[in-house]
């Protein structure tokens, strides 16, 4: 039975949301445990996990590799997998990238919307690429397995970390941008790098991601999907919800400005929609997967394909990416 | 009577050294706390000069506005100015701005050598110019009245930060490019921009800002002096000598590299010469400063000339730049 697994979710995380993962069948969730914290802030946030984790054994555990999936199936749980959006969690340390890995980080930006130590992020004017630090943190995190992930990157450093990373990299939430042109879709140039190296996408249910926002019919997204698979190939493609479920509006502000301005920065929103935006009705949160796989073969997927699409290829990539034993699976895709 | 004011200074500290300073008539200085510390490290670097201003109280004390200069004239005594070389000691936090300038930071590079938060560093390949969050931080640092110090920065993120900041900036520690080619050394075009706007330039006696290295002559160095002040006028510059007294070659590394790579930068050096390079004989440190004053007599400067670059320049600086009540400089010389 192949595995359902979410590419990305940031929720206000509660036992009853855990509880709606295992109603949702959901078998393995990458979980944001990181946007602007340090180090010492993002491990406090690994130690509310770990309260999690031993308090609620029955519905959930932390997954460190590709085979916590089957675990997950076989005990009727949800592995949770950590991730950081950006990397201030290592701060200018290259040498909190083993550390956390070793703590179970498996994915890291290299940037969120502004400018990192490592690379650019899609709401800055000017894009870098790769810099000094961030060629070098990108050779490290190859060595460990620890993903690199460019959802909010900008264009050029996208295709910077594509090219110099040995191993195939993800943008785990967010659409193409010829679906709907928005700063965080991705155009055909960086999907097509990404595709020819083994690189993941997942597509995203955020609804500032979504062509006609918040009123996305199902049809319609499962319909980019289709199309997208017909594009690139349908190996490399899942899904990443990017949902943050039951999550005051307080956080998106949180999200977006951190502590890098004294201004507002309404980031994808505007001063009139300045909160979180209504998720569509057909995925209002973890109960709903079944909904896209129903939608998924009302556009003509076969049952292998919508089980490869709603967490195989996931799974497959996890198995080449995470840890330093794996082999590279760009390589192998090349 | 004139101070004498060096503009940068990292030196192993040590009585030795503070005493050299009142042998050598240095009556200001600003000294760099911090180059890849965070905040709180950069916190317990100023405890330590706390504990050097309570054991020395005859030789030195903390110098938090221009004033103090005068004081130290009158006292006999050094004043020190604190600065950072990187923009690593607020780490992602615009409120840390206002909090260092009052714990009496009153310089802070936007960048060392690589790509920071807030700009581009003169060792990248790529230059964004100020980021988004480096807009900002430029805002908040003129609003307190904290220097901008462009020392180590990038050609278009220099140009970004004259033109964004409504205060004068500074180059504390470089020379022009056109006298000898360096990263670090500087274009005519940044020069003439920071001078039309009250922007500061200390000339450098670290041997790789300068012709023949350790060789250079002193005739030489007030040589390119003339010729600079006649270009840009006389009325901005300064001395920033950028000596390293006492300082193991370790440290040079670690400036170099911090914790951002695993691999070995030499910056400036090279692995046939990793560590600091030699002094030229003619200023091993600050017993030194009256051969300075003797050679820039040397090339013709009449005794006002010398005393405004050995000092005049950067107390009037001072007087425009340090805190908020200050009128802009950069607005009386437009």
């Amino acid at each position: 039975m192949t595995p359902v697994i979410d590419g990305l979710q940031y929720a206000n995380w509660s036992p009853k949301i855990f509880q709606e993962m295992r109603a949702g069948g959901v078998d393995a969730v990458h979980v944001t445990i990181s946007y602007h914290e340090d180090f010492r802030e993002t491990v406090a946030n690994i130690q509310k996990w770990n309260q999690f984790f031993e308090e609620h054994p029955d519905l959930i555990f932390q997954g460190f590799t590709a085979d916590d999936i089957a675990l997950a199936q076989r005990t009727g749980r949800t592995a949770i997998i950590f991730g950081s959006q950006n990397p201030s969690c290592i701060e200018d340390d290259i040498g909190l990238v083993e550390v956390l890995y070793r703590l179970g980080l498996r994915f890291m930006q290299l940037t969120y919307n502004n400018q990192s130590l490592l690379a650019t992020g899609c709401y800055e004017d000017a894009d870098t690429g790769l810099t000094r630090m961030g060629r070098e943190v990108v050779a490290e995190m190859n060595r460990v397995g620890l993903v690199v992930d460019m959802s909010h990157s900008a264009e050029r450093s996208t295709l910077d970390a594509i090219e110099h990373s040995t191993r195939s990299i993800a943008i785990t939430h967010a659409n193409p941008a010829a679906w709907h042109p928005a700063k965080r879709n991705k155009s055909d140039t960086v999907l097509r790098a990404l595709s020819e190296t083994g690189g993941m996408l997942g597509f995203s249910i955020y609804p500032h991601h979504l062509k006609d926002g918040s009123d996305c019919r199902l049809a319609g997204f499962c319909e980019m999907i289709a199309r997208t698979a017909e594009t690139y190939g349908i190996a490399h493609l899942g899904i990443g919800t990017d949902l943050c479920q039951d999550q005051p509006d307080s956080v998106v502000d949180w999200m977006r400005m951190g502590t890098w301005t004294k201004s507002v920065d309404y980031g994808e929103g505007s001063a009139t929609q300045r909160g979180f935006p209504q998720m569509p009705d057909w995925f209002a949160g973890n109960l709903d997967f079944a909904n896209i796989q129903a939608g998924l073969e009302g556009v003509g997927f076969s049952r292998a394909e919508v089980a490869a699409l709603m967490g195989g290829n996931w799974l497959r990539f996890f198995q080449n990416s995470f840890g330093a034993q794996a082999q590279a699976a760009k390589k192998a895709a090349e």
